[in-house]
């Protein structure tokens, strides 16, 4: 007799199959259990009954449960918890800018952002919620089944229980398909991680009045339009098993998207061996210096950061500024609250330039070196900045491959959309998401940092914690829905 | 035309054909190259010559180079360089035991441990190096062919220049077989790792008086003595690929030995997926907390560590002392030194129980989480611990599995051996290294934080970093000696 044990969880037996079931899923762009236009409906509704809270910049003086610590200048909650935002001097071997102090983000526990699966006529949809977060410009996104952080969870603001999350601890018939700790904004989180997961379930699921069941197809209809598909449910999505066993025979979409599916598939040839890839990454976290210290809120003021009473700001005017907000809602755990936010100054850009090298779509890969990373280096998109920071920088300093992307010629562009960050965090924080197909005139040869992958390389690692950052993961979720 | 473009270096290009390489090397117990009667003779000759060097402990005030810093009592050199020894508050959901400070070594650059390798006669040898080390109970050990901290390669200490470096950095005809930052004693160091590297060269290599060429199976043969393969030995050579793609048919080992190649290579049917073993991990670092503040190492003195004229050492006398040591030497990179040492008191012991279960070999590994870890928990043998620090610890807090390593039958006993850990950090660190085969009556049932893996699971885990602890990387390749 054959002895089977689980050591917790069950999974699925193949994730050859599970990634088949997905591209099933994805391959139906319209559903019976929520057709589109049911959807649009109900987003428009939710927009209506969560949308019109009011998100008011206060000073810090006016915020409940949040002080800055006497000896420190530290932000922190009054019960410790939740998150703080200190000081963090970083020591690099850039070339430009090599050391520098920050506030920075400190939260060292790690969240759930869990997505609930179950199949429907023989098709995978997700349970996706509609979540007002006070950062986002449109207040309301879809987001995650569940999005808590350890402090949601274990309760310590008081709030109501959060729905499903059982079946993401402890469910005895779910299935688990996804499960990694996967890297936050490095920029503004100090070593920040989530649990990414997706959970299958068979049993009846009762479907709140925030929720509706969509497939991958529908979701990635949704990732075309702005502000709807948030960083949250990006990120889980990306970590979905695409890598399929064979050839993809029986697909009829245009050239690129194609392209895409057949390079995320077993069947693409890279250029570079996976030893190739990895050995160039761990070159670069070894040889690149990365030194953090936490520092004093308040010792970031010998950087340049500066307290009003109203928000912490850099004396060039880049970068982004510490703020209050008040925010009152009625659809949240708690019904109104304070709490800081980081307010980028002016939308991002994140790339990828892709091209056919040997017959396969291959993207563009950055190793990318940011102050609060856990591990030196992650990937990152081929362009993964904030122009306005180096709108005086000198020409040689100026990220590789900006210029390329911001001359593209519109006929090379294959998707170009505006997405928020996370809007529990972040201020009207958003990012333009661009795919740029170049031809195959365009040079291979790379500065010494980047590396051609194909797309069945780059999601073969989000088993794995720590390779891709998050706005990375993002992109890799965006370019399947090309 | 193909497109051929490398992001730095050559890799092998199939992981298959390199691990087939290794288990040819392995079966090789004994070569022309370097019969092990010369290698003894020449071992023992490398203990005259460098084996006579004088470690004599002496008190903090008499090191040169070393001083307590006057505001935080941590033990820097006055470079500011190599490594400090500051103070860690550390607060876990353990039990028994959930916050305590304690001294620790920072360390934040990545060294390298790398083995040269080259074909002779068709047969994969690897350069190994004698190696001083103050630490170590017996001063020589067999090394990998480079052992370099940052600061020794970048030659902080005015030493001379490391032999045989250039090939792991930019050297045009070498090949990378394994390429992985993995961690350190995380009991010990905080968030250390080091770079293991293998790198196969087919020019000619001059070969030192401190080197010699041994196939793999000369290695394993060393493996079963104590102390002679020092640590950063074993972790590189952990890391070798040896999953072969198909079943071994042509092997002659004993029982055991074959069971273990059987469950290195790729036929081993394990008995959870790595779907679920990597959920399993992604739960424990999720849900198990470890919170870890550095401090002034004066301020360890709250823990009951206190700090005399010669040495640093707990109230209760258990874990370890810091002591410091003067070094005279001709073999190393500078003649005579003097540094700070950790000592535990008392040896270790590192065990694996292993079992058949549905007819393929399996590892009892559990998820340990040690002060110093960057990522939570890592896999560790079934048990890993100073057995001194669990005398007077009640029962129902003992490691689980300790009481039966330590009552097993001496015919269950599959090897044992002790052996050094880092000579150059620590002094007369060793832990006894067993493993024990259960009969297949022994409960396949485990706590929590325990599952049964495949060897092939496990190795195949060793190109990423930061999944196996370095104890267990040194059992890994213990286990494949024995």
């Amino acid at each position: 007799m054959n002895v089977h044990l689980a050591p917790g969880r069950r999974t699925a037996p193949d994730e050859f199959d599970t990634a088949t079931r997905f591209a099933v899923s994805a391959a139906v762009t319209d559903s019976a259990v929520t057709p589109m236009a049911e959807f649009h409906r109900w987003y428009a509704g939710c927009h209506d009954r969560m949308g019109g809270v009011g998100v008011v910049p206060i000073p810090f003086a006016a915020m409940s449960g949040w002080h800055f610590e006497p000896d420190t200048g530290n932000l922190v909650h009054d019960t410790g918890r939740f998150f703080t935002i200190e000081g963090l001097r970083v020591r690099t071997d850039r070339p430009w800018v090599s050391d520098w102090t920050q506030p920075i983000i400190v939260q060292p526990e790690i969240g759930i952002l869990g997505i609930l699966v179950k199949e429907f006529d023989g098709v995978l949809h997700c349970l996706m919620q509609a979540k007002m977060e006070p950062g986002n410009v449109n207040r309301v996104q879809i987001s995650p089944t569940v999005q808590a952080t350890r402090s949601n969870y274990t309760r310590v603001h008081n709030g109501t229980s959060i729905p499903y999350l059982d079946y993401f601890r402890r469910h005895p018939g779910a299935r688990v398909l996804v499960d990694v700790l996967q890297s936050e904004q490095a920029a503004w989180f100090l070593h920040k991680r989530n649990r990414n997961v997706v959970v299958e379930v068979f049993d009846d699921v009762p479907v709140g009045a925030d929720f509706h069941w969509l497939t991958l197809g529908q979701i990635r209809r949704l990732l075309r339009m702005p502000h709807v598909v948030n960083m949250d449910a990006r990120t889980v999505l990306s970590c979905l098993p695409t890598a399929l066993a064979g050839p993809v025979t029986d697909c009829s979409g245009d050239g690129f998207a194609e392209d895409v599916r057949r390079s995320t598939s077993g069947e693409a040839e890279p250029v570079h061996t996976m030893g190739e890839v990895l050995s160039w990454l761990t070159d670069i976290r070894t040889t690149r210096e990365l030194i953090q210290q936490r520092i004093a809120l308040e010792h970031t003021a010998e950087g340049g950061w500066l307290r009003t009473a109203d928000q912490i700001s850099h004396q060039d005017g880049k970068f982004f500024r510490v703020i209050a907000v008040d925010v009152h809602s009625a659809g949240r755990e708690v019904a109104s609250w304070t709490q800081p936010l980081i307010a980028p100054n002016g939308p991002g850009l994140l790339a990828f330039l892709t091209r056919r090298i040997n017959g396969f779509l291959h993207v563009l890969v950055q190793a990318k070196v940011d102050a609060g990373a856990m591990n030196v280096a992650e990937m990152a998109p081929t362009v993964h900045c904030y122009p306005g920071n180096y709108r005086d920088v000198p020409q040689g300093h100026r990220p590789p491959y900006l210029d390329v992307v911001l001359s593209a010629h519109p006929g090379r562009i294959r998707y170009d959309t505006m997405h928020s960050e996370e809007g529990g965090r972040f201020f009207h924080a958003m990012n333009r998401y661009v795919v740029i197909e170049v031809d195959e005139d365009f040079p291979v040869e790379t500065p010494p940092g980047y590396c051609w992958m194909t797309l069945n390389q780059l999601t073969g690692l989000l088993v794995h914690g720590n390779y891709l950052n998050v706005e990375l993961r993002s992109l890799v979720a965006c370019i399947q829905a090309a």
